[in-house]
């Protein structure tokens, strides 16, 4: 039995920014009161990861365990956790849910407060961490730290799915195919509606395949890498465009407005750039059209428009998580999976073991790559 | 009878960017189908006549006849013209409501597509001009040109409202008091939530009132004018805030974060400033606070914020005209004010006469004025 006791175990550790990770030795204390230990085996790598490896961030620590879209099981639980228990299987929330707190009982925001001050500076709630490599504490990070083959979380921060699942899949709806998913569904009126995605990775393919899910007339796909013209249809684009081939000079928020008769309904950016969710939010139709920003933009970026786009009736808006309130939702969404109705195995362009996951990171730039799934074991 | 003849009144007409208006002898010609003669018995001046006057909005063409806030009879109309006859009181609209176009059936938006282009223009919807002055053909503003004694307005863009109510003062209603009225009673949710509202002029207040009159539970004023600080009350605000007397270096969005618990559920812009606008839209809460653009920027200005704040929940919006169906809606409105649940009156602090009409500009930047009536007799 390990309850109660350190463990000792493998994680990927980022001693710097901009340094690659390193697998090392790391001491997991057991969780403290109202934590959960699990014990990792699969974990996608997400362009966050890379975004705070790369330290872009600028409210990035270090040294510290990346990760956040994994997949495992419950070692072992602290005091007063209700709700989750050892052997069961679990994806770690970086969107905690407490269910208590003024942002859950709000009805209106999956973002709860709970955890979030601390989770932000990278420790548990008690302002400590449980990871410790050569002597040396380690910080958390987005409250998962996947990148370890045992992990400690806050008990608000775990989602109990189903064992009948398998996680070297499941573990994606930890972030990209979720956030995609929520973005789509929890929009009223898509249904019969005008789409365009900006940016066709993992997130802008999972609001292509949504979107298409819920029965939109037209979804439209802008990525500047011919390649990804192939994923969008396969996921439901009915059109791919590509900004670079259109002529000298024309924005591509223009040709969409002109291709649309006035602009789509509802537009996304899922490339994180300043430039694209400018496009995006222009690319709206007057009157009602509905721009959600889902990508994360460097630190210091900023976005701007005309007020004028405002004020003739777009709407500009964003989503974290997909608005996806964790625990309460993906064990549906899991189960819609064994159903058949979301695609996640379609995702995963490459499989690298543990040792190999800078290769991982690596392959994310490479333009081929969806998603890489490591194996923690 | 001057049906089917042109009719010459006086109007003032602005003969270049920056000049000050001058009173003229024009000619009005008769309305051409679809259009409607009005005798334009009193108007407001609003701060987009002065905009324009000012040569800021690089869309203005000259020499014009502004004005857009109008109370009048109907002298005339052209053929095939339903719904409106000689001698009906009417508020003519810079907003035209078709019936008819794809915007007006969306059931989404209030801005109707049909004149739109010919409007923008300083033309009627056969591109030609209805005013001459001093041999020359003067240009239509905003579909409306209230300041003349006569004027010509497509027929979409005229609303029937009862004869009881006095157009000495309902003629505010083409614009100013509507405006930050449907701006909060066409947002579902105002009921019982906190309200910021970024500047205290005509729309300022009248978003203040229709709060008040929907129910917010705590609704705070923002003006630079400390004598604001008695109108915002008046008209319902609990809080008043002057920027300029925060302790140095202090953002008001931060205070009003601060003073509210994580910030507003609704905010409005009512000043036109863009610097203001982010800042109404930062003072929102995380995870559901809407912030609704109502001011005209000046041309070429543009909103920015960090993407962060939308992707933390906060929605971006903005509305012209408040959302309103004026064909539709004004009729309706004109019964709430004579009810009394619709204050109109009180935003009256100058009275002048049509050959006065550049004093009661003057009095706009004046600070203690909220709203000039011009009598054109």
């Amino acid at each position: 039995m390990t309850t109660g006791k350190p463990i000792t175990c493998k994680a990927a550790v980022c001693w710097a920014a901009g340094e690659p990770l390193k697998i090392e030795e790391v001491e997991v204390a057991p969780p403290k009161a109202h934590e959960v230990r699990i014990h990792i085996l699969y974990t996608g790598i997400c362009h966050t990861d890379e975004y705070t490896r790369s330290g872009k961030d600028s409210e990035g620590v270090f040294p510290v365990i990346l990760g956040h879209e994994g997949g495992g099981v419950v070692e072992s639980v602290g005091e007063g956790v209700v709700g989750v228990k050892p052997g069961d299987h679990v994806i770690p929330l970086y969107t905690a849910e407490c269910k208590e707190c003024k942002f859950c009982k709000s009805g209106k925001t999956n973002l709860c407060g709970k955890v979030r001050a601390t989770q932000g500076q990278g420790l548990m709630p008690d302002k400590s961490s449980r990871f410790t490599a050569k002597g040396q504490s380690i910080y958390h990070f987005m409250g998962t730290s996947t990148f370890s083959q045992y992990t400690v979380v806050a008990d608000v921060s775990v989602a109990v799915v189903t064992p009948k699942a398998p996680l070297e899949k499941i573990c994606l709806l930890g972030c990209g195919i979720t956030t995609g998913w929520g973005a789509v569904v929890k929009q009223p009126g898509i249904k019969g509606s005008t789409v365009a995605v900006f940016g066709c990775g993992c997130i802008g393919l999972s609001v292509i395949q949504s979107s298409s899910l819920v029965g939109a007339s037209r979804i439209i796909a802008v990525d500047t890498n011919p390649n990804k013209k192939e994923w969008a249809t396969k996921f439901g684009a009915t059109d791919f465009i590509n900004p670079k081939e259109l002529p000298e000079g024309t924005r591509i928020q223009d040709h969409l407005v002109e291709i649309t008769d006035g602009g789509l309904d509802y537009t996304f950016d899922c490339t994180g750039q300043v430039q694209v969710m400018r496009a995006a939010l222009e690319a709206c139709h007057k009157g009602w059209g509905i721009s959600t920003i889902i990508g994360v933009a460097a630190a210091g970026q900023e976005i701007s428009t005309r007020p004028f786009q405002l004020v003739t009736g777009r709407v500009w808006r964003g989503t974290a998580f997909g608005g996806v309130k964790g625990r309460t939702e993906l064990p549906g969404l899991v189960e819609d999976y064994l159903k058949g109705s979301v695609k996640v195995d379609e995702y995963i362009t490459h499989q690298v073991k543990f040792e190999e996951i800078n290769a991982g990171f690596e392959a994310m730039h490479s333009g081929d790559c969806i998603r890489a799934v490591v194996d923690m074991s």
